[in-house]
């Protein structure tokens, strides 16, 4: 029997997410993010289709590290303009019973005690079907908005994490207690004070004194998810993480990652089971092979390699127009240093602009997987046996046909091999995925 | 022919707002704050009866004032717990085409640049039908919260919040031109580089270098509201709202409150009408006086003196109870100076704490308008007519009971009479209230 195979959709309140130049498909319609029927109909559509939720990227900044300018980024959409995408969970939450929301808050430029309450109030608000994924951004330029010259050092961000994780930990788990609302209209008593303390932190970054202005939700702390891979990422998500988001197109590499975070986790303690690993994939399927292949093709055409070159030197730090298109690129940089490390690994020192583009298949460094229902289901079923990945998070191509697609092709090859659910569990996320509302205690 | 009157709902995410008890009455449904349904039933049912809009206040911080304790408080539900509002607003936006929202954030501990691209999310959702109301807060339990000792002074407060107007609308209406975004699929081109620009603000209180990360939204600025009443308030207020709430029961002491700010705000450059003036109301009405009266007298049973109290000493900044029953209470403080200074002026220096209960009628200062619709409907073109105030924010009382009394007896007797719309207009809150989408320019 497979393991049960657990999908999200992969977006952000944008138009250009990962596959740079498929808005400009005539049939994609992610030009209509402003439009809040757009998010209601796609939260019914993923939950029709039985998707386990839907995780927001988000960033502070925009992608400026390509020849020194933004401009190509706002020109091509390339995640520049952006949208709060916490706004979106109210409304998509509202005309859905099951769907889970995994939300990305970068923690740098967030007050830690009013963070705490917003998620507490989507916690409420979705009963309990709310995730935070944890960043603490890679961006010189999101700094710049927020008032520093440029952004901490990537290990002190981390630090600075784990002091905000400890800080709203307490504010979410120890403020009240279980039984401290009463709720008795009759006795005129809303909540027991003595079962309700105020936190008080005094640390390096954040300084509060103060109760949590939430009663005790669902999930009380959001399912945390988490997508460092750098050494000192890894640590933060064997610590923190609950769901960890992994890129990366080589098994053996991705197998050896999955094995050494559960290692980490199990040396905080933790079980190996208690972090669920979703892989980063990209889809292109049909009825059949060949419709599967001329859909590719077709949506090849639109796609644009200078969007996903400004893309790729943001996440990498690196400015590629600094080099010759032949010229070895340096791969030092302060950004996401798990990608640095994948591009190193995939292709060496004699990295070059040129392998790049050649990369570049469909408007991202992710290369789709192209094939029948059947060809992807069984692909993700050896994907999830293989390197012990529990599922995956399916970026966007041509919205909303992609999400159309997958459900209609490669669902019910899925469920007829017993590795995808056929109906849903009732409950929180952080039940559906773990069996158990409340995060499991941790060292932090 | 009598002007137009507007009317919002005066709400909060939370269950005791401003009528402390009633949350006991068996009918009242504010203890399903937490639950969305709840808040998209409201939203329908408000648009239903042509209201304006629904303003939520907010509050960063425990009434721990009186006796030193926040127990009372959080016994009694005084607007702890306290879930974000601004989260309500996709949800209620969702189901509406109309109904315009204001929500309440306390700029004092908002990041502006995230703040600005929270509400311009929010005026692209709604279809530019959100306002903000800003405040800088006045609870030393809120700055403890942000790890401050204690607030800072109130007119440095106001110095804080006029740099952050100044930054958040450059980042509003300056970052982006109206002829920005093009939206071309067949040229691939989203927006035009050169039509967006970086924002460059380096002041007291705050350094950004960025762009604005969101695209126009049909407001740009959203609508902005006031409720500051200060000399200090006042002058803030005639330099930025567009809405400005009062509270008071006197009229000629509201008619010169509003003469005082126009005045103030056309020495700004700006027209009288380009305020509109909303007076907090509380209203208990019926298909009869005598059916008002009633309700009036049931409501009553539930009311929660000790809980008003509680509400009253953290609004004033005064511990009642440092005080006897009798003693003439000091009225300085660092809190509401418009609520301390009604207080001085209502009752003198020999104000008492016997005093203050006598006028706690039914769990608030704010004494209930008791009639039947027409009576009310007559009470509110008198005051618009006699203190030049523009419409009215109603508290709730039991709810959702109470707006459906108002919908069902008073909007006919307003309508009758000409001073109430029969249907809604098309367009933006801002169109709505002053025949223009954009926000007059200012000095600010």
């Amino acid at each position: 029997m497979p393991r049960e195979i657990r999908i999200n959709a992969f977006d952000m309140n944008c138009v250009g997410h990962i596959q740079q130049g498929l808005w400009t498909h005539p049939r994609d319609q992610s030009t209509r993010y402003t439009d809040i029927s757009y998010w209601t109909d796609y939260a019914r559509r993923l939950e029709a289709g039985l998707f386990d939720g839907i995780f927001f990227a988000d960033v502070i900044g925009v992608y400026d590290v390509l020849g020194g300018s933004p401009d190509a980024a706002v020109k091509n959409a390339v995640q520049v303009p952006v949208n709060d995408p916490m706004m979106l969970i109210p409304a998509m939450a509202s005309v859905t019973q099951h769907l889970g929301f995994g939300v990305t808050a970068n923690l740098t430029y967030e007050q830690p005690f009013q963070f705490a309450r917003r998620m507490s109030t989507l916690d409420h608000l979705t009963r309990g079907r709310i995730g935070w994924n944890i960043v603490t951004g890679y961006l010189d330029s999101a700094a710049r908005a927020a008032g520093f010259t440029q952004q901490m050092a990537h290990d002190d961000r981390y630090d600075m994490a784990d002091e905000f994780m400890s800080l709203v930990t307490a504010l979410w788990e120890g403020s009240w207690d279980d039984d401290a609302v009463i709720r008795d209209k009759a006795r005129g008593i809303y909540a027991d004070a003595a079962k309700v303390r105020v936190i008080h932190h005094a640390g390096k970054q954040y300084k509060v004194d103060a109760m949590h202005l939430s009663e005790p939700s669902p999930q009380r702390t959001p399912v945390l998810y988490q997508a460092g891979a750098s050494e000192r990422g890894t640590r933060f998500a064997a610590t923190h993480a609950e769901c960890v988001f992994m890129n990366g197109q080589k098994q053996p590499a991705v197998k050896q990652a999955v094995q050494e975070l559960r290692q980490a986790a199990a040396q905080q303690g933790r079980a190996a089971s208690d972090i669920k690993v979703f892989l980063g994939a990209t889809i292109v399927t049909g009825a059949t092979e060949q419709e599967a292949q001329d859909k590719f093709e077709d949506y090849k055409r639109y796609a644009n390699s200078e969007a996903a070159l400004v893309h790729a030197a943001a996440s990498l730090g690196i400015d590629f127009y600094k080099y010759d298109i032949d010229e070895p690129i340096e791969t030092k940089s302060n950004a996401i240093q798990s990608n640095v490390a994948a591009m190193t690994r995939a292709a060496g020192p004699q990295w070059t602009r040129r392998k790049l583009l050649d990369q570049l298949v469909m408007g991202s460094r992710q290369p789709p997987w192209v094939g029948s229902g059947e060809a992807i289901a069984r692909k993700m079923i050896e994907w999830c046996d293989a390197a012990d990945v529990d599922g995956f998070n399916l970026s966007r191509t041509v919205v909303p046909e992609c999400f159309d697609d997958f459900i209609a092709h490669v669902v019910p090859q899925l469920q007829e091999r017993g590795a995808f659910k056929t109906s849903y569990q009732s409950g929180t996320l952080r039940g559906k995925l773990f069996g158990r509302d409340r995060r499991a205690s941790t060292s932090a």
